[in-house]
């Protein structure tokens, strides 16, 4: 029976695409004009423009239904988002974002309020970042709405950071903390849930009272989803000081991305679970859940935070930088150690086990 | 009751988000590299890189249903045809494509050899012309097969030719010929049709074996809809001898293309009807049929041929320069005029009428 996507997977589809991409590859000596230094396989791809920097792009694509859901985004927090997850990979390789391209596929229905709002979204974003919408494609969908951007930013030669660099003995570090968005996603779909199971003649009204009295005193976890803050500033930090090994965005759970750097950097990972910093407001939440705290940062993804590595020396300096450039607050997690030894988790005791990667699995 | 894209349409969304893009513009004078020189509006958005280039930038979205059916589509086909609509954008500005971004969102019931197909098309086209596929992104898609490709390419900063710099006493040339493609589909869908609804207990065998018949009988054709040209040697050589005063591909219809460029160039046009050149495989065809065959060629699209505008005094150095460099039949189809002449149709017996824009409507 023929392979279908269900059973090889989302990364074993990267692994397939990667061959056949690399049995099509231009000769370089060929290109006259802005070969390409990097290719599938990072967070961006990375053309050389001039002596001194890399052109970056990027793309995503969001489907209503597998990445969001009308009934808890609002336009405009749809536009941030896909703005955002954008940037965030231009962030992970060091770099300045600079240009946008919007794909849009909507149902004939859409209104026109609905696609204002979500260029609100893009270029209220686009502003704040400096990056500038410069066009796109706007064509029917017979189903879902589905967006796709691509992003160009650049960076300087000398500064980009890839998924490659990392060595045995280097620390492994995340920027803020995990698993808000993904309790953030699960509040959202409860809330929904228990919208659509409201019993008929219940007072609609009152309902909607709680979900946004509930809604509000979740607000900041469940931001944490809808509105990513990509960590421009802080991959910028760490890249034009070289201050890091490798470095990739936490798009993914935190224990599938282990095994995208492992794999990019061909190395091995000691993690130690109980440092890894979880958002406070998880915790607090926590006691009326079936899932532990560590459950969102290892298995749950989109906190758009980046992990990268340093030189076990470089420690202090970066965190005396990031604070100085940032304010933001950094964790080490772990360390690099060889290929041999695996992608290994250790818990509050200190005895080992193979971390499992887990997480939002598209087929 | 609120504006639908039903109402507007798709032309009509397109003035609002250069409406919504416009009031969100960046400085340029910010943009510490690579400032934007050409934002939306054009076949593709340019970008300065050096002191000689820009880098132009173009995406699409094809959606399975609206732009192509994989009854008649074989997957390598369908990778050919997205990277090949996206070169397009790039000869209508007179450059050449370098790289290429593919996004895929797909059923969790893809075939892999479906994936890998489709990857065949895409990197076969891609060395044919020299562009490299440098990354992606893939994800499920609970409906339709979409894809969306990014290509970049550049274009030498004096050679850029755009759709704005059309005058009044402008010849307008079309390469190649017209309503191949558009009737290559007619006949795609017929056959479809005649095959659904085919009666139980036809013979399948010999029903098939009619239709390989008959497509065979007018594969010339259907390769116009399955297998565009992008005609990039032709946008290279009247861009780079400076013999165009503006361009456009034909990946919409003739009538709605003259329509964007008379509002890019602020002008007015004359189209002389029985100058269109007509694909010769289309009037062979036509008694069968209840069209006319202009009607392929004025409100059928996806040929992607170049339509440009020239001073009149240069059309011998054109037609030189075409045939000698790359081999193809140009033809004069009308004129630019001033504005307030509107965009007129003359007919057989000279007399003018009104050119309504028809063609495909996406919403």
């Amino acid at each position: 029976m023929e392979e279908s996507l269900k059973q090889i997977g989302e990364f074993g589809l990267l692994g397939h695409i990667e061959k056949w991409l690399k049995g099509a590859s231009i000769p370089q000596s060929d290109v006259r004009r802005f070969p390409v230094v990097l290719g599938i396989g990072d967070d961006c791809a990375a053309i050389s423009v001039d002596d001194d920097h890399l052109l970056l792009m990027s793309t995503d694509i969001l489907v209503e239904g597998v990445h969001f859901n009308t009934a808890y985004f609002t336009p405009e927090e749809l536009g941030r988002r896909a703005l955002a997850v954008n940037m965030s990979d231009i962030a992970a390789m060091g770099g300045v974002p600079a240009q946008g391209l919007i794909g849009l596929a909507l149902p004939r229905s859409t209104p026109l309020s609905f696609i204002e709002g979500l260029y609100k979204g893009l270029t209220d974003t686009g502003m704040q970042y400096g990056i500038q919408i410069v066009g796109g494609d706007t064509v029917l969908s017979p189903g879902e709405v589905m967006l796709s951007v691509s992003i160009l930013g650049f960076v300087e030669r000398d500064c980009i950071v890839t998924r490659k660099g990392a060595k045995p003995g280097d620390l492994i570090m995340v920027t803020g903390t995990l698993g808000g968005a993904s309790m953030g996603l699960d509040i959202l779909e409860e809330m929904e849930k228990s919208h659509a199971t409201m019993r008929p003649g219940q007072d609609e009204l009152s309902n909607q009272g709680d979900r946004e009295c509930r809604r509000s005193s979740c607000q900041e976890i469940i931001d944490r989803f809808l509105v990513p803050m990509p960590r421009i500033k802080e991959g910028r930090a760490v890249a034009k000081n070289h201050l890091v090994t490798s470095m990739i965005d936490l798009s993914d759970s935190l224990s599938q991305t282990l095994y995208l750097l492992a794999r990019s950097s061909d190395i091995g990972i000691k993690v130690n679970k109980p440092s890894i910093p979880i958002t406070c407001k998880v915790r607090e939440l926590i006691r009326q859940r079936s899932k532990e705290p560590h459950d969102y940062a290892l298995a749950g993804g989109e906190d758009y935070e980046l992990l990268f590595t340093i030189r076990a020396e470089n420690e202090k300096r970066v965190r005396e930088t990031l604070k100085n450039e940032t304010g933001v607050q950094v964790t080490v997690i772990g360390e690099i150690v060889p290929k041999e030894e695996g992608i290994l988790l250790a818990d509050r005791n200190g005895s080992f086990s193979e971390l499992v990667p887990t997480g939002f699995e598209h087929f």
